[in-house]
């Protein structure tokens, strides 16, 4: 077995701490990866706190990581030793189903296999995130960091990148779309980079006017304070799509009045509460409200493969390892611009 | 002016009376048709008591209007005096705008004009509907009802078939696609003929045990109780499209559930409360939350010949006018298989 240090939570009510522990080891479709920096997402401090009510403790957060590659397997062609590469929200799926076939693992039939709080295929027990030194993952689940990239701001594309990408590339965001982003966290800044990027007129809505100069500079074309009415009624009837990112409860009936007839909004922002939606907002111009979770392998490929070539990472804030639970109370308050990620020179050599 | 003799309510809290009034003079555009029969929607009863706030009294309901054509204008080259005809919900829009130029007037940018309720283009005041005696109707609203079809029971064709034909043909229900339609009243029970006559393995879901063999003999293969778990859970994730047809509150959850991947739920039922949403039967499997409206004059047509090329027409029960209150209360206890028409022979001569 792999010994790993790391930083993980044994149960709901105690903070995320060092934490030793157990990986696979590696066999022949194996890559190992000494993790350089983990990006912290929300999803991690759900499941550390048990929100979801589904964690298996001990639970070692982290889907957003880049390292270089220590060891292959014998199988393992796509990948050498010392090369950059990421791991994102998934290390397994059936390969088998329909999904998979089309390379959507993140739409597996049979479910895919959580980079943390899933099941390892070979030892069992919950899979171990990447706020770790280390990781073993399949190489179909590895991902290629493209030369030049930083490494650190590359990292919170594998979950916060390839989350807004998907379904931007889905619902055709590019020139001569009307898209809009709201919120401007995490999952906004990418978002509205990557819809610039693609050459779609890019709105940004936001809460805070405060935000306005700031996602100016990172590609808003536009930029609507959602809180006043009239800015909101004159984007009337206007959007291709939408994507929107907020996860706490907000009006979605009015942000599907911004769309056009056929227009979409998807929501990847994930609020606890049911969201209420006005039937005639949908009837009214055949609109749709979607969703869409994370991305497939060869699309997380291509994702990073884009944003290298029009030079996009996110914009972050580096902590030690342990100032983690401080990040947490921070992101609880959209403190962070716009990605905390982890700087794994600070993990404690043993835990 | 054409004098015309129908019946309407004057106010929300009067019901629907005798009453007389006065239509445009035919234009060189018009068409005049004497009207047959014309269906009862629910629509009628929502407009007639205020329920959407929006009421132009006097009211004279009724769009699901058949008849034959007693006069044409100058310019009609389509009509001749004679013939059968229908007009369904709309009897104008803008013509202009780019969704009236792809045939779709009822995602008229500007906003369709209502057969009542709606402006007449030149007297002004309230829109006249089809529970009288005639009406004159410029002839691109104008419908050719197909030789041979029975025409009592196409009336509901002009509202209630086109208002699921629409979406079932947008969304693609065909051979090879699982369609579900929720509930059997009188846009269910047209939306259970077409998706079975256009192909698709068609299930309908009611929450009534006793409508099971009336769903098989309209076309249902399968009919699932929606109240029973077992047999909701045994048709998950493999819906590509479910038309919702139901105005009452409703778990929308259970059914998104139902649908694969990148399936859609079209709600065509209008709810008055707004429905609440899990934002995880969403993202789960890039799932759409959609609505639609009507359906377009070129495709209301497509969908009449439609009806006549497989022999469907709507299951009716027919009443005099005079009966009209009595209906709108057994309509509201969802006493009627499934759809009422308004024999206009039983109209008085004058109100």
């Amino acid at each position: 077995m792999l010994e790993c240090v790391g930083y993980g939570a044994t149960a709901a009510s105690t903070p995320v701490a060092p934490f030793s522990f157990n990986r696979r080891d590696p066999g022949p479709d194996d890559v190992v990866i000494k993790i350089a920096y983990c990006g912290v997402c929300h999803s991690d401090l759900h499941q550390v706190r048990n929100e979801w009510r589904n964690t298996v403790y001990p639970c070692v957060p982290g889907h957003e990581i880049v390292g270089h590659i220590v060891a292959v397997g014998k199988n393992v062609t796509k990948f050498h030793e010392g090369e950059a590469a990421g791991v994102g929200c998934m290390v397994g799926s059936c390969r088998t189903c329909a999904a998979c076939k089309e390379g959507l693992e993140n739409y597996c039939e049979v479910g895919f296999n959580a980079t943390y709080n899933g099941v390892d295929p070979i030892i069992g027990g919950p899979t171990f995130g990447g706020y770790s030194d280390s990781i073993v993952v399949d190489q179909h689940f590895v991902l290629k960091i493209p030369e030049g990239m930083d490494l650190a701001a590359t990292a919170p594309l594998l979950c916060a990148g390839i989350t807004t990408y998907s379904p931007l590339k889905h619902w055709g965001a590019g020139p001569g779309k009307k898209v809009g982003i709201v919120g401007l966290g995490g999952l906004g800044h990418m978002g509205l980079k990557i819809a610039h990027a693609m050459g779609a007129h890019t709105v940004l809505f936001t809460t805070s006017a405060g935000k306005t100069e700031d996602a100016k500079k990172l590609g808003a074309d536009e930029v609507v304070i959602s809180k006043d009415p009239a800015a909101m009624a004159a984007q009337g009837e206007t959007f291709d799509f939408i994507l929107d990112t907020v996860a706490a409860d907000h009006p979605i009936d009015a942000y599907l009045g911004l769309l056009k007839r056929d227009g979409t909004l998807c929501q990847v922002g994930a609020p606890e509460n049911p969201l209420s939606i006005a039937v005639f907002s949908v009837i009214w111009r055949r609109r749709s409200f979607a969703g869409s979770l994370i991305g497939g392998i060869p699309e997380t490929q291509e994702m990073l493969d884009f944003c290298a070539k029009h030079g996009l990472v996110a914009d972050i804030e580096m902590i030690a390892m342990d100032k983690i639970e401080d990040a947490y109370a921070r992101m609880l308050k959209s403190d962070v611009k716009y990605r905390f990620v982890i700087d794994m020179a600070t993990l404690p050599k043993a835990a």
